[in-house]
């Protein structure tokens, strides 16, 4: 791995272009590698059809390059131009109340629009074929948070005939479709793909699968929307990576599919700005209101690591207050040098602050950047000299493969949305909770999805993984590793249906459990895990009654089922047959840690070790100093043992 | 009365023909005498238009029949099939927002559509002239649920057609109706039927008798759609009996109307399913997360026992875990046992089990049942099996006619809807507390509409009788009975205008009491009651200022006319002006009961206690054992003194 | 000033004309001086198309005219008849969710239909041309509550079409448009007009611009609407009073405009139905839950008597219980009374009393009257006798200007919902919550508009003027007053852009202060503010970071920028760097009242001090007696000291 690389978000149309030259002269003075310019431009640059006004920006292009920095170009069909709507009114959105999303904001289209969909494979030829082999153009981004908005799923006149295009290519004859979607349920049989509607706006609840397939075909057209735009540039921007920004916290379409045809995964991070309207606790937000969740970097860059293939880069990173929470508080002095170097650690490439310079006008004018609007430099640009200094004192090293693996399946996570059976069921909320538990214990996570290679990891943990083939049980099985499983995992098959021998379904001969029933209590009526050793916890939501002859670690204390068991353990699975949080899942989680063989660290909770290499960090969300945890001998490059408050301390063992 | 009959649903269409001789085999062993089969089955008989496919329908029967079941068939009109939806959209429903709610679950028509009554009819004649004269078909159901999923109020193009000529045929011409419902305030008034709109979707709120006439007409079109089904199997299947299942805790449509033209009513219990979502407190949640409220079932029971002029039946019982709660418990052990014996002891002929083996596919895959979907046998099989041996410990009986009787009166419902004047007023569930208040007393209950007969009651209760014809003053007079009389009763006309006399109108009279002024109070600023022994309870929400030359038993301790009455009695009636709950409630009904020359029981507050005919029951819904009440020489036919947690006792008085 | 005039509002029509006589007779009787009549009266008076039947307002005007009584007629335009809503359905308006909003209650036009205004002033001048000169009708009001049901703002095509024609004449060419908007944000440029849409239902937010240009379009089609009307009556009704009834709490159309084309500024007081729907806390909402909120009164009299150039009338005061608020309690015995007298002491020239008569049918069937629906005399008309005598008590006198000026511009309201970036920022809140603190200290307040005459007070205060423009610095400037700016005033220019100077823009010079970062804290984490003497107080929500060089009075103590300064002041203005309340307030007002120069005078929370002229009154709100405040030798005219539990004193002093 190479050393961090540096960059900024730039708009120059908003900006006299008198300003533009002194601009590339401040940021390559800053130490910034990169430029990512040019997202939300095709209104400027294509103001009616076919009538295009390159000259600004290729002036653009020519200062900033000159200036020794890297563009990284943007296509611009995040914001399609107005006379294009008017043209094409279809091509807008549908929410899931029937109505048409207007426009006049952004990611106003449809991406079952092929009218659109053949637009924007149009508009990227033009940037392509015009920046694409410019010396100074280095990347491109497509588009820009695909499911920004909630746009992913429309419900439009062109998602339904995409939608039934889709199910007759799934499904070959309607008959096919009866049987696995079950529609003699409720006698709803169809007799051809034309009568099949959209999921929304129904009398009750749709058919699971029905749901179900509506997620996938809109995944699906995500997919084929950004792969349109990767072969344009393919063709035309010749060597150049190709990436797209990805979202924190966004689980609506398949990421691991759309990053397969990506050469680099980008993600947008705010940890402020996704704190407040996140599932932590209370108790949480208010701890480190002005830190972020202490994992929430780490959680995301090794999340889109995993996809990117190793290559993830942060495409958009928060400089202090955002404008579109519901409260925008200021990250902690230091924070954005804290975050920055979190992602470096967790494997990412490259930071890029967003933005260059405070807006003056329209919608993100209370958005901070590394510039206040009136040019002067806001705190985000002190910390960036900071992160400059600190990058010559680290060494090049990579990240080697870490020794356990979170399994994240989308399909899983749509399909305990659709069928949730507990209201409060937390689904996505898991994989943060158990990634934390792990963190906590000092353990190092890749991420992998369910057709990775598993091969090489002493323990594998699925958090929920609803819906498990057999091929993926093999390769489970084959791949050696202790297997920790959730509950519920297993327990559909791909067709949204009950496996016939019950849940977990493939996953039985590894468990040695047979659910028998699934229940779910509401948080006013908890009930207690038992630990072998006697020691009581409480729960509530999701609990399974399972029949096992393997070995019983834990069980229920309850007024129905009595000491049936809830963590069970095979010689290669162990499985949950509840949701653990807090003390209850960070005692399971160290048990098996050491069960797989792997020695976990006790970490103070506002503490987070991290290994790149030789390089170990610890990074510090509390605000008092804490010991580095355990010993031995270091020579310690930046930072101090203790690790001081809300700061960060990186050394090499000797 | 006969001995308590047992039944299931069966959806023989969602599992392979060879299972079916083998189903039939297996209920008749467990002892069950009932199967109801072929509600949502319409778009398998007749999957295009005129094309019928009834063999496999003819085999089940058949494989039923001789298995020695009885067979309840249901008509099928609960999910018209797609191809009829192509047909005629307009006979989707249309909801409150003016939205168009689509095909893909069930329900999906409008009562008001006469294209769908005439094919429902049309369905119904099929399914009747087939089988309406089969041997094994003993009885029928029409349709499934009339107001599930909020389908009776719908805002159709047809509903407004529908609703003119119900108006003109109502009111004769414009100006009785601009009278009736005052429509000279605000200016509104009508020059012809043809411009009266539906009351969904204005600026401000509708007229109240207008909504008020919305609702009886929407009322009626459900009792239409009923009739019309009616006839025809009166036609085609003579002698057997014809039922609907009604649905707990619903008031959308008149009951009592819907009833008047059945053999049997039915309904649905799911004593867990409707709890959580119901009213009752968080603290009654928590203790009756497992067993149900205590008097879900005897509520339901008596309140549709007195629809069906003696005849009840539940349709669907819950077996385990529903699907459709927010949150789905397990019922304890044995509860599924003690709520068939409750349902019994409050006048159920017959209890069947929703549904005989869980889903695999489709919607209701979380929705437990007598098996599990790999065939094995759940809980609620082996509560089953004790039933069955219950059953024959006991004598067959008669339940007799209550002391007490409770009026419930849909159009007062609704009014308190419409003009709430506190938008906490209780409404409906103050039927339920006043209930509760009298079973904890000991008191067996009838239920009665205001069309019924009264005589022969030693004291009739009005909850909430908002409005009160002079018809029904005059019978409740003549009954004899002593009368409590809860707030706001008779405090509008029929048409929805406040009385001449002001509240509480006809009941001016029988109580002695004027109403001079209404107020409501919000829960944060609560206020006292006092009654005469110095006793303060505390209340909120509605308040009457009365006038009243009766006796006083309680008055308000108030910041606005203090002192002013609270509980005042006439020779014939208590007059409730605020609305009771808990003790306050529990004190008033205790004296109430005694001032009727009947003998309240105190009862733990877990238990309740029913008579049929010479049998006892004693069901314990608490968590500890609790002695039986009352005293002298028992035979115990079932169960044990004390009653056990979660259990029951029958017995006979030597 | 003039005695107290009391009026009633009156509505026959609901009524026989066989009581009309005998009920003009009683009004006055009981000593009323005005009645006002046919607010919604259209439908009666044309219920077709060009057929007029005026004969019995003919009468009604007669008969109330000869009783002595002086008439406030109405113009009908709030209900328009369903005859021309069936000619016209475009004359309905559409709420934000693109829904038309239906006939069926009452204010069901759009500001925005060219038809609708032509019809309105076709109507009213039918009216004018009728009654203008009839020597009993003595005013006019037109229409009713103009926002009432949140109609200012509506979506329809006439709205879109307006829009465009109104930013074509504000901007000339769409150029300038797109500059001021700053359209090359999101890449949104605009070629025409006709490219414009409305800013509802989009994809993310609104250019923010084009939101404010969409509330002032809007208040301007509101002023249009009223102005055409005035004129109408200038013309028809030369000499007569014009006035409209504004409601309370209510900014969503620039009250300011509209009031400069009236006579007298009118306004709807309900203190108990406006109290559980304000943004007071729980507490207070409980111990005022009898009384309204003690400002209540005073703040809509002082912010109309403003705008009305010294001319405002309660043109509907509470009378008991309303029928429209979530629960709608009594008033305690005297409020009404009270009410009456705290409007007079604010300037109110006239109350009229809503309404006559409770009504029978329709709507308002819950809302108290003088009399109730049977005719008898409900506690209002009790405590009006009171008013009538206590009138006799009182000397003519005049309200002086006051020494502080409260600052209030809409736009600055509007701009502020448009961009909160605190999405509980309390906004049009802290109007009351300054008004309040500076009412506990004794102070009589005027209330200016931006565009007002500011000389002679000693101090200004500007709780949230977000919008400054230079010449309203200026004015501010020469004033000579010491100036209290709260926190983001003068963040944004007309053009809601960012100042080039940063906030606080056009104040920069007056204050001494530049804002460098804006953040907002939720309630869950609250910081403090430190005063000089060390006393500590905690807030949240909104925070600035401010340079100066000014002294600083106040310090942050903060996890971030520790010890920024919170409160700074200039020679000539105090500038507060968050939104203060509670004790904080208080202290700060405290403070910057002495520093103007005022004596603070600390006044019981539940008393108020007014003065009028030579009369001085206290009201007490509270439930215990309390001393009148300040010294001296008085004459007492009315009450007592001390004051009595919710009573009030005036007096003289000697």
């Amino acid at each position: 791995m190479s050393k961090l690389e540096l960059g900024v978000c730039y708009y120059p149309e908003q900006w006299d272009p008198s300003q533009w030259r002194s601009d590339a002269a401040r940021m390559a003075g800053m130490g910034l590698d990169w430029v990512r310019i040019a997202e939300f431009t095709w209104g400027l640059i294509e103001p009616e059809r076919g009538r295009f006004h390159w000259d600004w920006l290729d002036d653009v292009i020519e200062i900033l390059g000159r200036a020794g920095l890297r563009i990284m170009m943007s296509t611009p069909t995040a914001a399609p131009p107005k006379w294009l709507i008017d043209e094409h009114p279809e091509i807008l959105p549908v929410g899931p109340d029937g109505r048409v999303r207007g426009y006049g904001s952004r990611r106003h289209y449809c991406f079952s629009s092929d009218v659109y969909l053949a637009e924007a494979q149009r508009i990227a030829t033009e940037y392509a074929a015009k920046y694409g082999q410019n010396p100074h153009v280095h990347a491109w981004q497509i588009d820009n948070e695909y499911n920004d908005h909630d746009t992913v799923l429309s419900y439009s006149d062109a998602a339904r005939a995409g939608f039934r295009r889709w199910l007759a290519q799934r499904y070959g004859t309607i008959n096919a479709l009866n049987e696995v979607w079950g529609t003699v349920f409720w006698g709803s049989l169809y007799s051809g793909f034309d009568q099949i509607e959209l999921p929304n706006g129904l009398v009750a609840t749709p058919n699971p699968t029905h749901a179900l397939d509506f997620r996938r075909y809109s995944s699906d057209r995500v997919r084929l929307f950004n792969k349109t735009q990767v072969d344009v540039l393919r063709e035309h921007a010749p060597g150049r990576d190709i990436t797209h920004n990805f979202m924190a916290g966004s689980f609506e379409f398949d990421h691991h599919a759309v990053a397969a045809d990506l050469d680099i995964v980008g993600f947008d991070s705010y940890p402020l700005g996704n704190l407040m309207g996140s599932t932590l606790s209370e108790k949480e937000k208010r701890r480190y209101l002005r830190t972020g969740a202490p994992d929430y970097q780490g959680f995301h860059c090794d999340l889109y690591r995993g996809q990117g293939r190793g290559r993830v880069w942060v495409l958009e990173q928060q400089p202090g207050p955002v404008d579109w929470a519901a409260q925008n508080p200021s990250p902690a002095e230091g924070m954005v040098r804290l975050w920055t170097w979190a992602a470096y650690a967790h494997g990412a490439q490259a930071v890029m602050f967003f933005r260059w310079r405070q807006a003056k006008f329209a919608q993100e004018q209370y958005h901070t950047a590394l510039l206040r609007s009136d040019d002067s430099l806001d705190q985000a640009a002190l910390e960036l000299a900071q992160i400059v200094k600190d990058r010559e004192n680290l060494p090049s090293t990579t990240r080697v493969k870490a020794s356990v693996a979170m399994m994240l399946d989308y399909a899983s996570i749509w399909a305990a949305d659709i069928l949730p059976h507990d209201d409060d069921f937390p689904n996505s909320h898991i994989f943060r909770e158990w990634y934390t538990a792990l963190r906590c214990l000092g353990v190092d996570i890749d991420f992998v999805g369910p057709e990775d290679g598993l091969e090489g990891y002493a323990l594998i943990v699925l958090p929920q993984s609803m819906i498990v083939t057999p091929d993926l049980t093999t390769r489970l099985e084959v791949s050696g590793a202790k297997l920790l499983i959730g509950a519920r995992s297993g327990s559909k098959t791909t067709q949204m249906q009950t496996p016939s021998n019950l849940a977990p379904g493939a996953l039985a001969d590894l468990t040695g459990v047979r659910v028998a029933r699934v229940e779910s209590l509401p948080d006013i009526a908890r009930e207690s895990v038992q630990l072998q050793n006697g020691q009581l916890f409480d729960f509530a939501g999701w609990r399974e009654i399972v029949e096992t002859e393997a070995n019983v670690l834990a069980r229920f204390k309850s007024a129905y089922c009595d000491a049936s068991p809830a963590v069970v353990r095979s010689d290669r699975a162990t499985y949950l047959a509840m949701v653990p949080s807090g003390a209850l899942l960070h005692a399971i989680m160290r048990d098996v840690l050491e069960w797989a063989g792997l020695k976990p660290l006790d970490c103070d909770p506002d503490l987070r070790v991290t290994r790149l290499g030789t390089l170990h960090f610890a990074f510090n969300f509390g605000d008092m100093p804490k010991p580095l945890p355990g010993g031995g001998s270091r020579r310690i490059l930046i930072g101090s043992d203790p690790v001081g408050a809300r700061d960060f301390t990186v050394w090499q063992v000797n």
